[in-house]
């Protein structure tokens, strides 16, 4: 048997495989790709992958002998039982030290096991974030890897190379151990939820509130987009309400309003509550997700509850301008309480995750590239112990600046009757974060009085009978037992 | 051996057993109670159950030897492990038909999982919710029963006579199979969260926002105690404010403003993102939680960030009225809220849930019993196949009443710089709800262009380009691929 000459193999030829085949081609490198239903393989080598230095495989044996060792395998296909199944496939076949890559959007709990499982097995399991759509996967993908850190220098260059580029730096660095890499891509894509979300809202507002044209308001965009909130989401809203169906009308207006979804930021809001950090701003963009897949009962409801007729009668440009500190103050919250979320990720799960490394990995390549995160990077970079964003001067003002334009954008959309759950929720966490004293007290009181939770007192208030550090129990009624609830909760 | 005279026997002796067997005691039933350290069935015996129809046990095997059969054990023990130990304890001792009824805040997972097992050992498990606090349990609770329907005819009696009762009817009702039960209690432990919530956001305007002292406060929720919000957690709030401590402020204000939390809650609110139900207030009322907790960082937040200073101009009376409805409309959304979750998961988990019979078990003797919820029962009783609170009149009349109030608060709230998530998240929900189209078009047409995810058109525009109940795929920019993402998802 000839030698191997393989750099690096993929599984799964759907958009995405693809895509990052031709783009780790186009760097040099030779790709053997496979894929399940095989003729898709001969496909692929006779169209898009013609001339290039891509070797097909009709079989897992065929794609493992024509790799160099240590074997490189990147698998992308859909999350769940599909990666099991390869791996289970690829084993008879692999040797000590070479590499699964599952490129796939796995939950990172399966990344975790994964990872467990195969260093039993002395494989080397890295479980990739790739985010940028089926762009991103051509040109050049954002790229979280984490997992078997002896993995890393056997795929850095690859990764670095294929991957998108910031100011000359590779958008891919190592993320951390075990299932770390996925976890990150679940809170890019969690932050993209709420990204997405915003837009909508600013175009709800735009459209239904101060009655402009999809026209005008893809030129409104097409402003924001060279200003603090250029982005990549910013730009596509710009060229798609900007594009015309062949009737000349804009064609995002016969788009069906109900929003799919695949689970990615459920799971991030899923983990903000068992992490028990209020990432208010994607649990709110998944919620409204689900409020637009009940498109028949919204109709239904339409015809019988009431509401106001939004009335604009200020200036535009005013607007326009309040509307765009709005989105970019809800954009700074989304993005603090993502990083807030890792933060107490990296606790939780023992990872040393490297905020400034992951704001540079979404820099660019990936959905939420933006100017924006060059300002992250910065801010970690200059302080890799920051408590929180909103501590750093440039967000510290930039959302002081905001705040009034944004009070009033909220305000208006209140009044008028036009849905902005973000926008209103990142207000709301705002006015909360900034409060040395919630009403939380009287919730504590409410606690102990039905249910003899105890409570404990402010430090300025620590006398005899309410003692410092100390579970306190009051008989609010005088009906009441004596007994706090320690062993039976309810 | 004696013929055994106990009725019902209970296992864990913290403050909810004691007062239940108390409770049914004084129904004139024998009640046989036993706990893992046993000192404590003897000091129970010796006082609070003195001279009562109470059997102390000091073994596992006594509890059941002194049991008429079939035999009816309530454990009342730390939900997790503990109830698992227990039923493998009790195991040994029980024959066919005998009855397990975990009365704890089990997660209803676990009941459906215990449900199965032991119905493969022919014993009847019964998982209920069980809520009203020490109070509640001592002089009727709300109770929840769900499980196997074979035990209802043998409780029922029992459940129902020491159950709250209103306008004569126990708040106790066969809820329905398997994990059912819990999965109630849990929805009304998430309500319950919600309530709380709105009261705190309330308390905190009159205070922050209008300047009312305590005292103040104490007496407007005495005033709204006799009308639409009467409630008992209304009554404990106006009780709490009007609570001096020895040196006569008030206690409340000494109370450290830092949630516990027992996990309820974010149970209801992770089950809303499984079931993809847009249960905000809820989810809101969770992440408030989770704010309130994270103190010291608020403390620091508050040196640092900006916001306006309250000014209350207004009529004292005037806003009070306002926040009534405020306050009024919010909850119609959270139960609106909760009842869609339960119809989903009806249907998800194949139950035959009854609203009406929720709503009266909910009615009296729980943390949330209400006036509000006489309304419910009486909602569902008229229309059992109603769609949802907010399309039956008397709900849809409150609401449109409430609506304009409503948005004032939640205005003024954003420009005073206070925060009330729920309710404005409720409001956000209401005005989205009530939109025939909401701005999730765009939302698609995004996912359509970064990652192919195609996208459905509306009736009025379907044409032979964009064809009906077709997922359609167009390429925004013309430099894309032709490939929906079909099988791998970015």
């Amino acid at each position: 048997m000839s030698e191997a000459t393989g750099d690096i193999g993929l599984i799964g030829l759907a958009v995405m495989g693809q895509n990052l085949i031709l783009n780790a081609a186009d760097h040099g490198y030779t790709v053997v790709a496979y894929n399940r239903t095989v003729s898709k393989v001969d496909h692929f080598l006779e169209n898009e992958a013609k001339g290039k230095s891509i070797i097909g495989a009709h079989s897992i044996q065929e794609l493992c002998a024509n790799l160099k060792r240590p074997r490189r395998i990147i698998l992308l296909v859909k999350a769940g039982d599909a990666v099991d199944n390869f791996i289970n496939q690829l084993l008879p076949f692999l040797e000590k030290g070479d590499i699964i890559i599952d490129g796939g959007n796995s939950h990172f709990p399966d990344s975790n096991r994964r990872y467990e499982e195969l260093k039993q097995k002395d494989i080397l399991f890295v479980g990739s974030g790739v985010s940028g759509g089926e762009e991103g996967a051509r040109y050049g993908p954002s790229i979280m890897p984490g997992g078997h850190p002896d993995a890393w220098p056997h795929i850095k260059e690859i990764f670095q190379d294929i991957s998108a580029k910031s100011d000359g730096e590779a958008c891919c660095d190592w993320v951390g151990e075990a299932g770390s890499g996925h976890y990150v891509k679940m809170v890019h894509n969690g932050i993209e939820y709420g990204d997405m979300q915003l837009i909508c809202e600013a175009y709800d507002l735009l459209k239904r509130g101060a009655g402009f044209t999809n026209r005008e308001i893809g030129e409104v965009f097409a402003r924001w987009n060279t200003g603090v909130l250029d982005s990549f989401l910013v730009e596509i809203t710009r060229d798609i309400l900007l594009y015309e169906d062949v009737d000349g009308v804009s064609l995002v207006e016969k788009i069906l309003d109900t929003a799919g979804q695949k689970g990615t930021g459920k799971w991030t809001a899923t983990n903000a509550l068992d992490l028990g950090m209020p990432v208010t701003l994607i649990g709110e963009a998944v919620f409204s997700r689900c409020l637009s897949a009940i498109k028949e009962e919204r109709v239904r409801a339409s015809a019988t509850l009431e509401g106001p007729t939004p009335q604009f009668d200020g200036n535009k440009q005013e607007f326009v301008d309040q509307l765009e500190q709005a989105l970019y103050a809800s954009k700074i919250i989304s993005y603090s309480q993502g990083f807030m979320l890792m933060r107490e990720a990296a606790k939780e799960y023992n990872w040393n995750l490297d905020n400034a490394a992951i704001a540079l990995m979404w820099r660019g390549g990936c959905i939420i590239r933006s100017v924006f995160l060059a300002e992250i990077t910065k801010a970690y970079r200059e302080n890799p112990e920051l408590e929180n964003l909103l501590f750093h001067p440039f967000f510290n003002q930039a959302i002081s600046k905001a705040q009034a334009p944004w009070r009033q954008i909220v305000s208006k959309s209140t009044l008028w009757g036009i849905p902005t759950p973000a926008f209103a929720t990142a207000l709301s966490f705002y006015d909360g974060y900034r409060s040395a004293r919630l009403p939380a007290n009287l919730l504590q009181a409410q606690r102990d009085y039905f249910g003899a939770h105890t409570f404990r007192v402010l430090p300025e208030f620590v006398s005899e009978t309410l003692p410092k550090d100390t579970n306190i129990h009051v008989n609010w009624t005088g009906r009441g037992g004596n007994i706090s609830a320690t062993t039976y909760d309810a």
